[in-house]
């Protein structure tokens, strides 16, 4: 008989995974390796190796371990803000009137807001641990950004943030977080690299977009002695640290006798989804537990929904490697839509073999729907949402009144990835009911895929 | 023997207090009541009735019950964010290098992002209970509006908030949160209330300050049928409320055989600090147990350190009733000093009485030390602290510091609290280098005090 289930779950400090799990050994067909954008061949470590750092080459290029051990130092580190609660939402399931139980895995209680600290912290171990002087990357939404400046504060690591432009205006104060702790932010594009002047040049006035803000990060990094790029998402290496969400997920809900029937995670470049999943997605593969995956995106930025499962560029400038992923084409700016995190054209190779091997469903919604759970949920439980996690809210809210309808008492656990007090500037567009709705055309999306790079694959 | 002691020592939910304890009950000199400023005379359960809520008036006048049970209603909605962790600072002890063991009570995990919540959902719900259609309030840094918001929404009440003016431009995104809880948010001195008038017309371009918000909350309340008034500190049953801060610190600490040797906690109208004290200054008080109590507050603002204990108004507009407080003199206005939760010219009455009888120190720090202290504590513990939490964390490293020169292992709590995300504006000025301090002459001082109220007492 499981025990009454209280509002949040904590887990022990002691309960902090000891090891990240790979879900990649227990896929049977992998995700397609990195190409070399200049030869069309799978990337090599020594390739890697100039732009990451040497510990987390390994851990991209592992398809076969399942467990990697945590370090001391990155688990101490955790520590100061794992485990993260699971969160029953006792008053959401009743203002929806829902027979459905909703669960909530609520990673926004740090300052970097969100779980993209779990990634940082070991990226910047590995490369204190290599001896660099500091890391370069690109942040949309800022989480990345503030959750990396975090980790380099801690390991006494320099910090250079390229931020996407429409996030740096729209969210000036995340910029002085960054700089609380140390951190270079610039607005990408910018003149500070070449990839920056070519694309002003042909695109002048531009938001910017991740793949862009990630072209410039890059070429920051290769070209200064002591410097590695790292990136806050897309990669296997992200995704296996970012286990630790899905694993304290399932040891949490295993202790009340909890079996969820449906997982739902907002997805842009697949890091939370990755992580949130992981656990019961490796269940899955291994065929011992069936559940319902939900990826959610944005109608603005609708990979999966939308896109092609195609060899492409990670990034707008086309200097990165080559990833086999649901794309938009790397030339694909969305609209200057308010979720910044999902602002990416490309999707994790895993999580996009996943997909396409019909281990998940994915969902696009659209930005106003977004908004309007988001208001409900903050009311209901108290948390301001961040505009990313969002959607994944609107779509547990939609499954959780299909239960109504239904009369089904289903299990829906959700990734709420992170807090929403530094997109005020859209929600005050929502208030004040002045939000608009985007929804790319055929014709739009495929100009962005006419231009996807020919490669055997 | 006590355990090793983790990182975050957090509660069971089943160990949230049921009961709120009041100080008042163990103080041999009870704090002098309010007076009702037109008759100099006491003020009665009956007068304060049109002001607030009438359960509210019955813990206001209580100064012998030692604990109030906490309504099942209440404890549901704190099972959302509470128990708050306590958490020890190995990280900050350690860049200090300091024998001392440094432990704070963080209350910022919530969206209102700080202690406030704690009465807010108290008073929205005795409001409700008596069939309210809504509450007035005053905000300063904020939080309290926010906290107010969200309770208001929790229990479908009508909300107007008066924002005062340097916050409400300082912390536009604020507003926006507000508004997202249905809060109806107005910047003070306004034209909305005839005090405002008459002050805009006494101070054009005042910035305002939390004395003359409070004047015109309590104007709207008194001519609005079915109105309160309500206050998120300076009054008793706020400290009755807040003492669930110090009752969970206690059975935390408790649980692990930490005696506390010093506790510290910033004080602006006393909601915090005497919240935080509680159940250590309950034992202080029977005898049965000696701390040192550390009042911290704004040098731009000192109350405590050189303000009088006095009769004095609670508000600007000279309405409120009249207080025996240590007071700056109610129409002192502070500069724009960031720390908004601090800049009020008064104190609790129950603090005060402590003070003048010698049961707790107090110490002013500057408003550049304590981003220094900020910034430091960023770095060390990944949370950015609120300007207002800062003078305690401040006033705890320099306790720590001194543990360093004598090589004590003194046992130093100091309350968290919240978080500094909606003070970017001033970190941004420190980040940059322009920020300023501000301590008033003592020709500010002295014509501030000498428009005290004459009262016996």
């Amino acid at each position: 008989m499981a025990r009454e289930i209280p509002y949040k779950i904590y887990l022990d400090e002691s309960e902090i995974p000891t090891q990240w799990y790979n879900l990649r050994a227990d896929m049977k067909n992998k995700p397609a390796p990195l190409l070399n954008p200049g030869t069309g061949k799978p990337l090599t470590a020594e390739e890697m190796s100039g732009i990451f750092c040497e510990e987390l080459v390994k851990q991209e290029l592992d398809n076969d371990t399942a467990y990697f051990d945590i370090p001391e130092e990155i688990r101490e580190y955790y520590k100061t803000y794992r485990p993260s609660p699971v969160v029953r939402a006792y008053n959401l399931e009743k203002i929806l009137d829902t027979p459905a139980h909703i669960y909530y895995k609520f990673e926004g209680n740090n300052t970097s807001g969100s779980h993209k600290l779990n990634s940082a912290i070991a990226q910047a171990y590995y490369a204190k641990k290599q001896g660099l002087k500091g890391v370069t990357t690109e942040t949309g939404a800022g989480q990345w950004g503030t959750a990396l400046s975090m980790a380099c504060a801690y390991f006494g690591l320099d910090c250079k943030v390229y931020m996407v432009k429409v996030s740096y205006e729209q969210k000036p104060f995340r910029r002085e977080v960054m700089r609380t702790y140390g951190a270079d932010v610039t607005p990408s594009p910018s003149d500070k690299t070449s990839v920056g002047r070519k694309i002003l040049a042909e695109f002048p006035g531009t938001t910017g977009s991740l793949g862009c803000a990630i072209s410039e990060a890059v070429e920051d990094a290769v070209s200064h002695e002591g410097y590695r790029y790292v990136l806050g998402s897309v990669l296997n290496q992200v995704l296996l640290h970012q286990s630790v969400i899905g694993l304290e997920t399932k040891t949490a809900l295993d202790k009340y006798g909890v079996k969820p029937d449906i997982i739902i995670g907002c997805a842009g470049g697949g890091s939370n989804l990755g992580g949130l999943i992981s656990a019961y997605m490796g269940q899955k593969l291994r065929g011992e537990a069936d559940y319902r995956i939900i990826a959610v995106e944005p109608a603005s930025c609708p990979s999966f929904t939308r896109g092609k499962f195609a060899y492409d560029f990670c990034d707008t400038g086309m200097i990165c490697p080559l990833a086999k992923m649901y794309t938009l084409g790397s030339s694909f700016i969305p609209s200057a839509n308010h979720a910044g995190g999902l602002r990416f054209h490309g999707m994790s190779t895993i999580l996009s073999q996943l997909y396409h091997d019909g281990y998940m469903e994915a969902v696009a919604v659209e930005q106003t729907e977004v908004f309007k759970a988001a208001e409900q949920f903050a009311r209901a439980e108290g948390i301001l949402p961040a505009p990313e996690s969002s959607h994944a809210i609107r779509a547990a809210m939609d499954e959780a009144l299909k239960c109504k309808e239904t009369g089904e008492a289903k299990n829906i656990v959700f990734g709420l990835t992170g807090t929403g007090y530094f997109d005020l500037k859209a929600y005050e567009q929502f208030n004040n009911g002045t939000m608009t709705d985007y929804i790319p055309t055929d014709e739009d999306l495929a100009a962005g895929l006419s231009r996807l790079p020919e490669v055997a694959g």
